[in-house]
């Protein structure tokens, strides 16, 4: 992306271009939902009680130049992640494999497959899941390689709780509105202009994908109405972005959905003796619903478990007959190890799950290699790789464990791992290093403003509803669909970070030809 | 409304109904722009420098009940009102009479004269005028008559910077979410149900006048783009009211718009020779666009005038070819001196300007009688109304001067005026009280909720576009529309306030029949 357009790109703006752009880009994200509620840091519990008071959500002033190429292919093939994991997700022995792997060095691993023997232990009542996805990826380009040609690496795959579906549809408008009013200055409109903008159409696709999962699970099953239940955290600043995704759902499908905050599972819902799910809520206890679909924006993480009663939860709702977004296997499905197992040099899983090899290999050339640290031939290797302090400069040392955070970074692996026992080595995995091109733009956060060099990582959604087989049975997919995407933008000094945490922010693509 | 299902209405709510309401209205409102900027006893400058914060706009949390056959007859007149005030407006002669009885009292009316009289002088270049019009009322119950049926009296009759059309589209849809969720009681459900909501238009009608205004100005003489001046205050919380219909003018007629802080208008507009309206962004001083229309949301008060530059540019933007939304005459036409003499009773006025009978009884048949306090025949009955405490219970007494405030109520009119010397008793009009049904409501604002009796105001939005005559020739209406509603809602301590300041929200109707 050396294209020299791109070198000024985003343009300096004169205080009175940067006045006119925030003060548009502020009342519109306002007046469009495109929001968040402030931090404690910003405003305080005591400022605001009752919680009324909401910002504009993290955003880039400018959309970011994203290749064509990259853009297009990622969502060509959301279908055959879609595909992918669903098949990964109905492979409970394969995955077993896996998890025998972290269990001992991953509680949170451990915790969930136990939760999911337990289920299947009295037997499944739901052989429908579905999977709200997100394929993460960032552009790559080979520095070793003379004109290389940028291409599409996978960062990560989220089965649960993929975030930022309701606003990335917002920020693309967003960009779009500030570019109908000549908000950005003539000198980028050479990048910047109607056609190269995309935009995301991740809310009502994803909303799209709930009704559906609804719908399929067909009527009543003891008289009452129907729902949908978001569980949620609480309290949740991002909530106006699933607000989006329950506003669409009930507007354009006319389905209902209440919110769950995850530690109120077992006070507001109860199992039939049939194990349909069924929820009251607090504001009229005396009604209660069938849940259809629980759709898990909570859960994810081993923060949303502080009790041994969360876990409680999580099974309670694994057992029940509701279809879940996503069930145990397909949030196990997400987890590192799995990316890591596909992504091994000359590892055989994915044909495993892709049978088609046209399709496999487009879905192989997005894999960065990841290497285990073990005592494979693939993890000989990779010792070889991370103690060398020439090579390790390409690569990034991850836990296993789930989570983010701890990562150890290019000429840090080598001491790293001298100081770490050899035992714990493969607690560990090595990835190579995606090396995006060099990008600037600005964000816009809290009312503060920075420019800089940035780092994009493209997330493509996907909605897939399948039926679980058993026994020789491998089961079906009933819809599989590229949902949308997000571009989320954050500065390139810090290795780790996101939208929700740290320097970070929602931002839309801005095709350009390489 | 003494309908004993309203005797319990609004619903009492247990803690828990109460949080499900507010929880889903604070976020419903910020996903939707139903917003304002926070006040600064509510959020300091210090605190938020470049003003990311917003705040759900003051709202009541239950539609007020409304008798249908008044709401019915508010919207089916507005076109007669809007005929009216067009007529007056194009009688210069006529308003001259108004106008000279109050330039010794009012230096904001005489400020206004004299600035038409300049442009007149020169002679306007613009025949086209656009009224974005609110005419507000109460429902009165006849407190004396037995079996009195509730009528719609009118308050007033605004002429320039008609607020709230933004927002009042967004809180009867709010309302409508709330009815959808279950948020209202089920002993409430017998008020509020679906087909009793009434869905206001008032957004995208008042962007429509504005875009037909804009077409009707006709081609660019310039060659330059063409785009309508929003005229406003700066800094404006009410900015998201504002800019809803901004986004509707863009989205729904691909109508340019930019706001123009009232105090830059000579800073940033030029009169070309022809006295074409040229505004050239301050972010882009190279550019200029050709000015159809000038949509005043700002300089209706005197407060707007600090200094004398900004009377020069009133003048500046009154000589200008763009439409004016409104004219002088026009926003001269809305005074309270206009509504007194159309109201006085057996005043001879209503049907010089609606010659049709009809029409002209259904009109005044809203107006509360309004006296004059001087030498007249009507004006000695009404102080000898206003002298004795009985009647004068019965009678609000308010200044000739514009823009509200020091009302003086009921059983104060008497020792009031014994303390005025009488040569200044003309500077005050003397109205019959309208005397509104009791209500109640719950009132959100600013994260406080208040519940309580409340008083509810309608206003029904106008459109219209007319070419004023000349000599003979009394002109033409070219486009009357009725425009959607609002309702404003206050406690019923205060006599005087409003949604943008004091204890007032925005409201929406559920028809009630009587």
């Amino acid at each position: 992306m050396a294209a020299s357009s791109l070198s000024n790109y985003p343009p300096e703006l004169s205080p009175d271009e940067e006045q006119y752009l925030l003060t548009n880009l502020k009342d519109w994200s306002i007046a469009h939902g495109l929001a968040v509620r402030p931090p404690p840091s910003f405003v305080t519990a005591t400022q605001d009680p009752s919680g009324v008071l909401a910002s504009t959500a993290p955003v880039t002033l400018f959309p970011s130049p994203f290749p064509r190429n990259c853009f297009e292919e990622g969502l060509a093939i959301q279908e055959a992640y879609n595909e992918l994991y669903s098949a990964i997700a109905r492979d409970e022995k394969w995955l077993q494999g896996i998890v025998e792997e972290l269990i001992d060095i991953d509680d949170f691993v451990s915790k969930l497959w136990q939760t999911h023997l337990a289920v299947k232990k009295e037997g499944y009542v739901q052989d429908l899941t579905l999977g709200l996805f997100r394929s993460d990826y960032m552009v790559h380009v080979d520095q070793s390689a003379s004109n290389a040609t940028p291409g599409l690496k996978q960062v990560e795959f989220n089965t649960i709780a993929s975030s930022f579906g309701g606003l990335s549809a917002q920020v693309s408008a967003l960009h779009r509105y500030l570019l109908s009013i000549d908000a950005y200055p003539a000198s980028a409109t050479s990048v910047i202009k109607a056609e190269a903008l995309r935009q995301s159409k991740s809310a009502s696709s994803l909303a799209r994908g709930l009704a559906t999962a609804h719908k399929a699970y067909g009527q009543s099953r003891t008289g009452r109405p129907l729902c949908v239940l978001f569980v949620v955290q609480d309290p949740e600043r991002n909530v106006f972005d699933q607000r989006h995704l329950e506003y669409a759902l009930l507007e354009e499908s006319g389905v209902r959905a209440f919110r769950l905050p995850f530690h109120r599972t077992q006070a507001d819902t109860k199992l039939a003796e049939d194990r349909t799910l069924l929820y009251s809520p607090p504001n009229s206890p005396a009604t209660s619903y069938e849940v259809t679909t629980v759709y898990f924006r909570a859960g994810y993480s081993p923060d949303d478990y502080p009790n041994e009663a969360d876990w409680t939860s999580r099974l309670h709702l694994e057992r029940s007959r509701a279809i879940k977004c996503p069930s145990i296997l397909t949030h196990l499905a997400g987890c590192k190890k799995v990316q890591q197992v596909l992504a091994t040099p000359h590892s055989p899983h994915l044909k495993r799950f892709l049978p088609d090899e046209k399709v496999a290999s487009r879905v192989l050339s997005t894999f960065a290699p990841i290497y285990p640290l073990d005592q494979s031939e693939a993890g000989q290797e990779a010792i070889r790789l991370a103690k060398n302090p020439e090579s390790a400069a390409r690569y990034v040392l991850k836990p296993q464990r789930e989570g983010g955070g701890n990562n150890i970074y290019r000429k840090a692996i080598p001491p790293f791992l001298q100081n770490l026992p050899e035992t714990h080595w493969p607690a560990y995995i090595l990835m190579e290093m995606i090396e995006p091109p060099a990008l600037k733009n600005a964000i816009f956060r809290n009312g503060e403003l920075q420019s800089g060099g940035v780092i994009c990582e493209l997330g493509v959604y996907g909605v897939c509803l399948w039926r679980n087989g058993s026994g020789d049975n491998q089961g079906e997919i009933l819809e599989n669909q590229e949902a949308g995407y997000l571009l989320r933008t954050k500065g390139d000094q810090s290795e780790e970070g996101g939208v929700a945490a740290g320097f970070g922010a929602v931002d839309s693509c801005c095709l350009v030809e390489v």
